[in-house]
C-alpha cells in the first residue's frame, strides 16, 4: 500500500518535533502516525528516534556550469555534494556561460539541470541591463525568482544595474509577482576603497575586508529597500553579512514591508579571526566580518530577524585562489557549501545552543520554501509534500571536514579540517535515498526541475 | 486500531492546509493520512471537504462563577456556549468569588472546574496588592499565567496595583518563567476624565469612550512595557482596543521583548458607528473605538501585529446594562463572548477576505496555546495532539446571531441580529464530539484540567 | 549721560564673543559700543579684557523660607550666597512654608521676597492636589511658572500628584500660556525598590541611588510627555540625572513637542565615585548617577540636548544630613547650589574644554529667561536688557571651595574642598554692582519681582 | 567720530527684536546704543522705526560669469539684482566657464569678482571627477565651501560624481575642516523615469516633476548623509525640495550628525497649482512639489528643522525656456532669485504670519554665515560686524514683482506679477549704501570677497 515507511522519527518543523512514522507513497508523505500502522510498504527505514528534518531548499547556489571549462562546477558532481550535504532542492544562480537573462538560456539550463541533476532544483532568472523584456518569459517558463546585482558583477556576462535599472526591474517583478534577491553592494564605493588601500601598500585580507566595509554594504541594502517600498515588489537582501545591515531589513519588515533577509552559513560559522588559517579561501563579497559583528549576527538568527540561509555555493580553479596568500586582490571571490552548509550549522549552531533545531528548519527548509513558492511541496514534512526528508546524526564524533573528499570538481574549503558533530545520515527526495552515509545512490538526471505551486509549467 | 476518523478534511493550520484524515486514538491525533488508510474505527465522521481548524483557545474568559449569585456566569452553562463556539479550551480568569489569588482559592477553582465545565480548561492565578507570596504556589499548582490590573479592577475582590507592586509582580513571574496579562489603562486619568465629562452633562456611549481614550490606554501599555524590559517576564498586554497600542507592542517585540499583544473580536467587529443601536450593551473596557481605527486593527491582524485574540467573555445581570441606555455611568462593563467569538471572525473576517483562515488559526489556537506552555497538547492539529477540533461550515445562510438562545446564563449582545456565514458545525474535543448542529453531547465534568507542558502537576 | 561704563569687555552670548564697552543708563544697557565713546558716566568699571557673561537665571532655587525654623534658607542670606556665586535672577520653587499653592501665599511670598531679597526674583506657583483653580490667579499675578510633582512630595505641605490631576494641570497650564516644571520619578516603584533594598540590609548612598533607578525616573519622564502632547502645555522636565531621560526629551522635541530639557550642576559634577568621600551631602533626588552616565550627559550639554541648568539649590539642616553617613536612609535630600554652581561650570566645563563658555551662557542665562518669558529683560547682555552682568575670573589659582564660608545659613556642600579656577568677581544687577571679590555691596529689599514680558504686572 | 549712524531701528535678530541706533566706523558696527548718543558723523540715517535686519547672505548663487557668452548672468549686472534684493553677500557656485575645479580657476574667478561685483562674494571651489588634489589648494585660497552633484551636472564641465568620488570629497572635505554642499538627486532614477515618461507622451510640467519625484530625491539624501556619517564632514544638502527629505536631515542632525538642510523661497512661495500659469519658468531642479508639500516645507521652516534658504539664482536665455510650454523637455533648468527672495519671503512669510522675521534672520543671514565660517563678519547686527544691513517696509501697497525690470541680464521670473508687500528700501554693505529705493550706488568693484574667519587669505 505504501512505497517506503521511515519509523521511529522525531519530525522536526518550526512548530516542533512530534514522534511518529512517515509513511510514503508516490514520491509524496502520505501519512503520519504515531501508531505502527499495519501498512504494508516495500521498503522501511528504522529512523531509531533521530531527528528527521525536511531536506534543505539551499535558495542561493552557483553551480555555474553549462558551456563553461571543467575548471568550475558541474552540474552532476555538485549536486552530489547537494545529496551528501542535505541540500534536496537548490535553486540555481543565473550566473553561468552564457547568463540566464534570457527565456532561450532559461530552458537551455532547465534541459541541462534535468538531464544532469541528482536533487532537485529550482531556478533563477537575472536582471541585467537590457533585458527587461525577457523577465516575464523566463517567470512565465517557471523561473521561481530573478537576481540582480547592484555590484560585484562578471562584466559583459552578468553585469550590475544601475538604480534605475534595478528600479525598472523591481516594477517589472512586482507586475509578475516574482521575486526579486539582490547582491546589495556600492560598486563605486568598493573601487574608491580598494584604490586607497592598494595606494597603502596593503594586499591582505583584513584590506580585502576594510575595501568592502559594513557601511557601503548597509548604503546599497538600505537603498534597495527604498526603491522596493516604492514598486512594491517582493525583495530577498542575500549575504548580508553583517547586523546592520540585517536591522535596516527587520525594521523595513516590521514596518510592513515585503523584504527578507539572507544571511549564510559562512558568515555565521567564520570571522575575521579565521584569517590567517583561512587566508583567500575565505574570499567571498561581501567579506566574512569581524568575531564581535558575528556573535551578534547569531543573536539575530535565533531571534528572528534573519529569514533564510543560502550557501552562496561557487567555485573557482584553486591557482585563482592561491595567490591571494600574497595578494589578497589577486584571489577570486568565492566559497563551496553544498556540502557544508548544514554540517556546520548543526555543530556550531544547535549543538553549541546557539540556535535551535526548529529554528533551523525555520530558515534552511521552510521559509525558502515559502518565500519562493514551491511551499509545502517542498521545505517542509507535511501530509502532501514531497517525501524530502534528512535523517540526522548529532552525536558523531572524531569527523572533521575533508574538502579532499568533497564530491564536487573542487576540493578546498574554509572549513576544512573543522570538526564536524552533526550532519545528515541519510538523505531521501520524493520517497528515494539519494545519499546514505556518503554514499550517492541515484543517478544523473533523477533531479526534477521545481517551479512556483501558481505556476503553470509542469515541474 | 482507532477510535475515531475524521475523514476528508481540509486541515489548517499557520503553516497551510493540507487535505487529509484525521485518526484519533485515546484522545490524541494518531496519524494524519491523505491514504485512505485500511483501518479499523470505532466511528468514522466524514468532513465532506470542509475546514478542520483545531479547537479555540481562548485566553480571556470570565465565567466568574463560584460563590457568586446566580445572575452571573455558570460553569456548566458557559462551558457549553464554548462549546457551541468552537471554544474547546477556555483559561479562565482569577476575577471570582472568592478571587483566584491565594493557593487555596485556586485549588478550590480547580476542583470546582473539573466537576462542573464541559470543556477543557486552564486557569490563571491573580497578581494583587498583597499577595506575591501565593504566586509561586499557584503557578507550582498548575497556573498557566498570571493576571494583573492597572485600572478597572473590582475594588476589595480584585484591586488593581501600583506600579511597584506590578514591578514585584513581574520579578516574580520571571522567577516562576511564567506569563503575566495585564489590563492596561490608567485609573487616575480614567477617572479625572470622567469627571469632567459627568460635569458636562454627558450621559452618553461616547462619552464613556472618550473617558478612557486611546491615549491613557497606550500610556499604560508603555509603562508596563517598560517594566516589563527591567524585569525581563513574559507579558501579555491583552484587550489592546486601539492600534496604538498594538504599534506600541509590535515595537517593542521587535526590538526584543518577550512581550505580545492580544485583541479581540469585540474590537475587530464592533466600532462607535454601532453605539446607537447596541448602547450599554457594548460597553465594555478599554471602550470599542472609531470605524478608522478599527480599519488599522484589520490590517494589524493580517500583518502579524496582533499575536492573539481573546473574548473578555464576562457577564452582569441585565439590569445592570439596561440603565445605560440614559445614562452610560450606570451600566457595568462586559459582554459575552464564547459564543460568537470564532462566528463573528469567521464572518466578518475570513468570509469578507480581510483575513486569512490560516491566520485567525495562528491567533485563536497556535499562539495562545504556545504562550501560555500548553501547545502542541492544544492548538494545532499534529500528530500527537489532543484530538481537539472544529469542523467549519463557511458558507451558511440565513442565519443571525441569537442571544436569546445564548446557553450562557444571560442572554444579551453586542452582536444580536448581526448576520452568520460561517461557524463550526461540529465541535471535537480529545476525539469526543462534545457539540454538533448547537446540540451539547457531553455531561458535567468532561472538561479536563489542561496545565503547562513543563509542569509537573498532572493535567 | 551713562550712570556706569564697564570697559574693555569680552561680552559673551550664545551668538559669540565681542569685544566692546557696556554702557548702562536707569539700570538698563543704553549702549554697547567698540569705540571708546566720549560719553560721562557716574562711573566706569575696568573689566581688562576679561569675560562678561549676563548675570545667571537660576530657575530651580528652594530657599525655602517663609513661617520656617531657622535651620532652613532665608530670603536675606541665600540671596547673598546667589549674588557672590553669579545668580542675579531667582525662580524660587513653592515648596515653602506655608506652600505657594494659593494666590494669598503667592502674594505674601511676593510681598517677603520684595521686603528681603538682595538679588531679583520671579516666583513659581505649585500645581498640587485640589487647587486647580488658583493657578490661573498665580499667573495673572505674576507667576512665571508652576511646579507639579510625580514623587518625592512634601506629604501634607506640597503633595505628589497622580495622572489625573497632572493631566488636569497641564490643561490649565496650557490655557494660561505659562510653564509647567515637573519632578519626574515614579513614587510607587521607588517605595518598592526601597522596601526591597531595606529588606536586604542595605543602607550605602549606593543603595539609595538603586532605590531611585534611571528606568524609574525614565518612566516618569516618558508619561510626562505623552501627557504633554496631549495637553499641548509646554514642560520642562527638571533636575534630569541621566542621558537616557534627556534622550527621551530631546526626542520629543525634535518631533515637535514643546517640551525642553533641565540638568543641573550637581548632576554634571558629582558621579557616584564621590560617594565614599561626601556621603550624604549628595543625596538629592533624583540621585547623582554613574561616571559612566555623567561622562555622556556631558557631551549632550555641549550637544544642546540640555536646555537649561538648575541647581535645585535648598538646604536641611546638618544634623539632618550627619545620620546618612550610618543610615543613608534617614538623611534629607538636597544640597545647597547658588554659590557653586557657576564657579563649578567655569571650573570643570569651561576650563577643562568640556562646554563652551558660549553653550554655557545658553543654558543658564538665556534659555531659563526665554522659557519663562523674562528674556530680554533678563539672560542676555543686548541694548535694552537690564545691565545684569558677571565679570569673570578664568585663570583662578590656589581657590578652593570652603562650605564654612556659604552666605547660607548652611555650610555644607558636596563640592566642598573641590578646586576653583573659574569664578564671577564682579556681579552687577540693574547697573549696581551687588557684589564684589565676595562682598556684598546692596541691602535687604534690593531685589526686585521679576515677572513675563507679556505679564501686566508690573514688575 | 562715526561715518554713519542708523537711527532709530528696530533691531532683528534670531535672539528678538532691539530699539536703537547702529553706529558705524571703518565699514563695521562701532556702537549700538538706545540713548542718542552725542556723536558726531559723516550721515545720519533715519530708519524711522523701521525694522532693520543683517544683509542677506545668499549660499546658494549661479551667476555663472566668466567666458560664457552674454546670454547668461554678469557679474555686474546680477550683482546690482542682489543690492536690490537685500542680498548684501553672495557666495558664487563653481559652475561657471571654464569651472571653478582648479586653483587658477579660483583665482581667476575671485579676480574677476573683485574687479566687477557691486556687492560682497564668497567663493565655492567645486569637487569634481578628478580634481580631488585641488581642493585643498582652493580651500587654502579661501574659498568658503565645496559643491559637487550626484546628479543633474553639466556634462563635461561640470560633471556628477559617483559615490567613490563623493566620499572621497567628503573625507579632503573634512581633512581641510571645510564645508560640502550637495545637490542630491538620483541621476539614473531621473533617466529611467524620464524616459517611461516620454515613452508615455508626456511633455507637460506634472510629467516632468514626477520625472524627479521625492523619492528619488531623498533616496540621494538619505545617501549623501550615510557617507557623511562615516566621512566626519560638514554637509548641506542644498535646495531640498520636499519634506520627508527636510525630516531626514533633521532626524540625523538630531542624532548629532553635522549635517544640515537648505531650502528655498523658490519651494516655499510656488507649487504645482502655479504650473499652468508659469510653465517652463518654474522648472527647476529639484522640482517644485505639490501644495500639500509645500504646506508642510513652511511649517518646517518655522520649527526649525530648515537651517538655511538659498535662492538657487541662475538663468538661462528665455528662448530655452519658452519652448518648454510646448515640451518641457526641451526647457532648461534654473530660475533668477536675487532680486525677489527676500521680497517673497517678506510677503508670503512674514506678511502672512507663516515665519517670524527672527526665525527669517536666522535662516536667511546667520545660518549661512555661520555655516560657512564669515560669522559674526557678516550675517549678523552686532558691534564689531561688517555694518550690512537693510532698511525694510513691510507696508508696501499696490507693487508687483516686474522682470522686466530685472536688473539681471535676463528677465523672467516665476514669481512675475506676484504682489510684494514687503522688501527693502535701503541696502548698506561696510556702511556704504548700496542700493535705495531701487537705485544703485555703487561702482564695479566696491564687493570685496569674503573669506572664512579662520582663514589667512586677506578678505
Amino acid at each position: 500500500m505504501f512505497d517506503v515507511i521511515v519509523k521511529n522519527c522525531r519530525v522536526v518543523s518550526s512548530q516542533g518535533i512530534i514522534e511518529a512514522d512517515i509513511l510514503v507513497k508516490d514520491g509524496r508523505i502520505a501519512a503520519i502516525s504515531e501508531e505502527p500502522l499495519e501498512a504494508e510498504a516495500a521498503r522501511t527505514i528504522d529512523a531509531a528516534g533521530r531527528f528527521v528534518m525536511p531536506g534543505v531548499v539551499d535558495e542561493h547556489v552557483h553551480i555555474i556550469d553549462m558551456d563553461l571549462k571543467e575548471v568550475y562546477g558541474r552540474f552532476e558532481l555538485d549536486s552530489e555534494s547537494a545529496a551528501v550535504g542535505g541540500v534536496t532542492t537548490i535553486i540555481e544562480m543565473p550566473i553561468t556561460f552564457p547568463p540566464t537573462t534570457t527565456l532561450e538560456a532559461f530552458l537551455e539550463k532547465k534541459k541541462q539541470g534535468e538531464q544532469r541533476l541528482k536533487v532537485d532544483f529550482a531556478l533563477y532568472g537575472g536582471g541585467v541591463p537590457g533585458n527587461l523584456s525577457e523577465i516575464r518569459k523566463m517567470h512565465d517558463a517557471g523561473a521561481v525568482g530573478f537576481k540582480s546585482m547592484m555590484a560585484a558583477s562578471v562584466p559583459g556576462m552578468f553585469d550590475a544595474v544601475d538604480d534605475g535599472q534595478l528600479f525598472e526591474i523591481f516594477q517589472e517583478i512586482a507586475a509578475c509577482g516574482s521575486v526579486i534577491v539582490v547582491h546589495a553592494e556600492n560598486e563605486m564605493l568598493i573601487q574608491t576603497l580598494q584604490k586607497q588601500l592598494k595606494a597603502a601598500g596593503r594586499k591582505d585580507l583584513a584590506a580585502y575586508e576594510a575595501s568592502q566595509p559594513v557601511f557601503q554594504e548597509n548604503e546599497a541594502i538600505q537603498r534597495a529597500l527604498l526603491l522596493q517600498k516604492e514598486a512594491g515588489c517582493r525583495l530577498i537582501v542575500v549575504h548580508v553579512s553583517n547586523p546592520g545591515g540585517v536591522e535596516l531589513i527587520h525594521k523595513a519588515q516590521s514596518e510592513g514591508q515585503d523584504v527578507h533577509c539572507e544571511s549564510g552559513p559562512q558568515y555565521l560559522n567564520l570571522t575575521m579571526d579565521d584569517a590567517e588559517k583561512v587566508g583567500p579561501y575565505m574570499k567571498i563579497a561581501p567579506p566574512v566580518r569581524s568575531a564581535e559583528l558575528n556573535a551578534v549576527l547569531w543573536e539575530q538568527l535565533e531571534k528572528g530577524y534573519i529569514d533564510t540561509l543560502g550557501s552562496d555555493h561557487g567555485g573557482h580553479p584553486v591557482e585563482n585562489k592561491e595567490g591571494g596568500w600574497d595578494d589578497i586582490w589577486t584571489a577570486s571571490n568565492g566559497a563551496l557549501g553544498l556540502e557544508t552548509s548544514l554540517p556546520m550549522m548543526l555543530t556550531n549552531g544547535v549543538n553549541k545552543g546557539r540556535v535551535s533545531l526548529e529554528r533551523l528548519v525555520e530558515v534552511m527548509c521552510e521559509n525558502p520554501a515559502k518565500l519562493f513558492g514551491i511551499y509545502p511541496q517542498k521545505g517542509t514534512l507535511q501530509v502532501g509534500s514531497d517525501a524530502d526528508l534528512l535523517i540526522l546524526d548529532l552525536e558523531i564524533e572524531d569527523r572533521k571536514v575533508d574538502a579532499s573528499q568533497f564530491r564536487s570538481l573542487l576540493h578546498y574549503s574554509p572549513f576544512d579540517g573543522r570538526p564536524v558533530t552533526g550532519a545528515p545520515v541519510l538523505t531521501m527526495i520524493r520517497g528515494t535515498v539519494v545519499a546514505q552515509d556518503g554514499e550517492i545512490l541515484v543517478d544523473q538526471g533523477f533531479g526534477q526541475f521545481v517551479t512556483r505551486r501558481d505556476s503553470e509549467v509542469s515541474s
